[in-house]
């Protein structure tokens, strides 16, 4: 099933302790579209300005993305600078022009009408919303906010939530959601602000999904107990930017494609969330997520497996 | 197989967010004690005060743990004050009185000379370096050790590293040890210290193996990649303090109970180390260590892999 993803496209200018790089292709759509096209086809709604060119759409095309909802507009695309020198956990925001984002008015191609999976990436809630409502028939709507629109934007961040059957945030966004600095007692609050389930990015220590007996009503028994997924241990993190997102493309992607969507698909989900996060840092932005295999997916899905099984 | 365990066995004085408790029976040796004791036999060695009387001696008794290894001297017991007000995962320190540790000097019973499993826990590595002398026919030797014989006494802990088939110590005490801030990185360094696996405690995040090819030589081709347990999320954390020891206990206790250590048994005791943390956290002190049953822990356990296996 095609997935219909909202969210940023920008360029990134990076700086971690294994070096620099300036003007990446990033944003939050990006790195979902790049995940999720190995697994379904995505269709992308975004703005960017006259420095997004052929070349960078290419890079969306060669891995079949529909880039029909990419509005091309006078100006410069969304621009981040930020850096990672001291924590590979914690991003240092040093410059946020927001540029062609600042008007972004979301529209939705009629060849986009079918989609029947929606993620609604870290943006404004009120834009978040006017896609939703333009999506009245979709099957599965997961989305992504952070601490900027929980504190300042609560109101339409809430009614936000109401309608998504999956949030992914992470721990520190879980926390400040609910008030509560124990997170099964976040989750416990945030489940009941509407979300079916909330699915928490915990970077190294990998992610862990809570549910509400309202996302698979006949399985209500093992819905009680969290499911924890891995991250891989890595030598070296090259680039966090953008891990959170490719697990969420990896996540949604597998999700949107398989014929139904149960708690074991769930799960199996969670883990290619983690697998395609753990591609993503491998490299300066999205360069690893440009030219993975199937295979190669598989041959780390397998390696999750073994890190966390017992058999 | 019967555990030899020399350590600390002491009296606590907690206050956490969900209450106080005053002298607490408390101490490494205590925790991994009764912790192991629903495992296999357990020996006791440390040393105590005349505050420490038949009543808490009992505690450990009625466990089936030997305490003839229990020296009690003139003096008061080791005492510690701590409190986690701000942050579950990190005691604050208010009062730490060694009283009689401060010249123990561990003498090893007759009767403790067959033990095949030794658990060296967080002591002095000139004791634990003592200890380790004398049982030169063990089988399998674990330890653990803290910040403080990290920086202040380096020389005689590689002493003891060379002779670990595992060292059990947080994230934090890897990082230092290895001087390297990527676990991965810092769990190499380490291995090539000496001990033939790493077991790295991350809290509420569970736990990481590392292995080096020398721990099961038959396995080598599995061994380069770590193995992760984890941890019950939990909605209220009652009293941290032990939890390490408790994990290290249930690991040790579990692997001491089989036939053969094998990758799949160390895999498997691993769980049993965050089955035996997650009960330990669930009241002040020792209270929950002591009145358990086998068929809770095995329940937990089922609860462990239904948490984070696919199917």
């Amino acid at each position: 099933m095609a997935i219909l993803v909202v969210g940023s496209v920008a360029f990134d200018s990076i700086e971690t302790p294994s070096g620099k790089a300036e003007r990446c292709l990033g944003g939050a759509a990006t790195y979902f579209s790049l995940s999720a096209s190995y697994f379904t086809d995505v269709r992308v709604i975004a703005v960017v300005g006259e420095d997004f060119t052929a070349q960078e759409e290419d890079v969306l095309k060669r891995r079949g993305i529909d880039t029909r909802g990419l509005e091309h507009v006078a100006g410069k695309s969304f621009f981040w600078r930020g850096s990672y020198m001291k924590n590979l956990n914690e991003a240092q925001t040093h410059e946020t022009q927001l540029n062609v984002f600042e008007s972004f008015s979301p529209k939705i191609p009629v060849e986009y009408a079918d989609s029947e999976f929606l993620f609604l990436a870290n943006i404004d809630p009120v834009l978040q919303e006017t896609v939703r409502k333009q999506m009245p028939k979709v099957r599965m709507v997961c989305g992504d906010t952070m601490n900027y629109w929980i504190t300042g934007h609560r109101e339409n961040l809430e009614r936000v939530l109401k309608g998504l059957d999956g949030l992914l945030i992470n721990d520190g966004e879980a926390k400040l959601l609910a008030a509560d600095n124990n997170l099964v007692r976040a989750a416990e609050k945030i489940l009941r602000m509407g979300p079916k389930s909330l699915i928490v990015k915990l970077g190294e220590y990998g992610a862990t999904a809570f549910f509400s007996d309202r996302l698979f009503p006949g399985e209500s028994k093992h819905l009680s107990l969290p499911f924890r997924a891995p991250a891989l241990p890595l030598s070296e993190v090259v680039d966090p930017t953008g891990a959170g997102d490719s697990f969420a493309g990896g996540f949604f992607g597998y999700l949107a494609s398989q014929k139904e969507v149960t708690l074991a698909v769930f799960k199996r989900a969670m883990f290619y969330g983690g697998v395609m996060g753990s591609f993503a840092v491998e490299r300066f932005g999205t360069e690893r997520l440009q030219k993975l295999t199937r295979e190669e997916i598989e041959q780390r899905f397998a390696l999750f497996r073994e890190l966390s099984h017992l058999d």
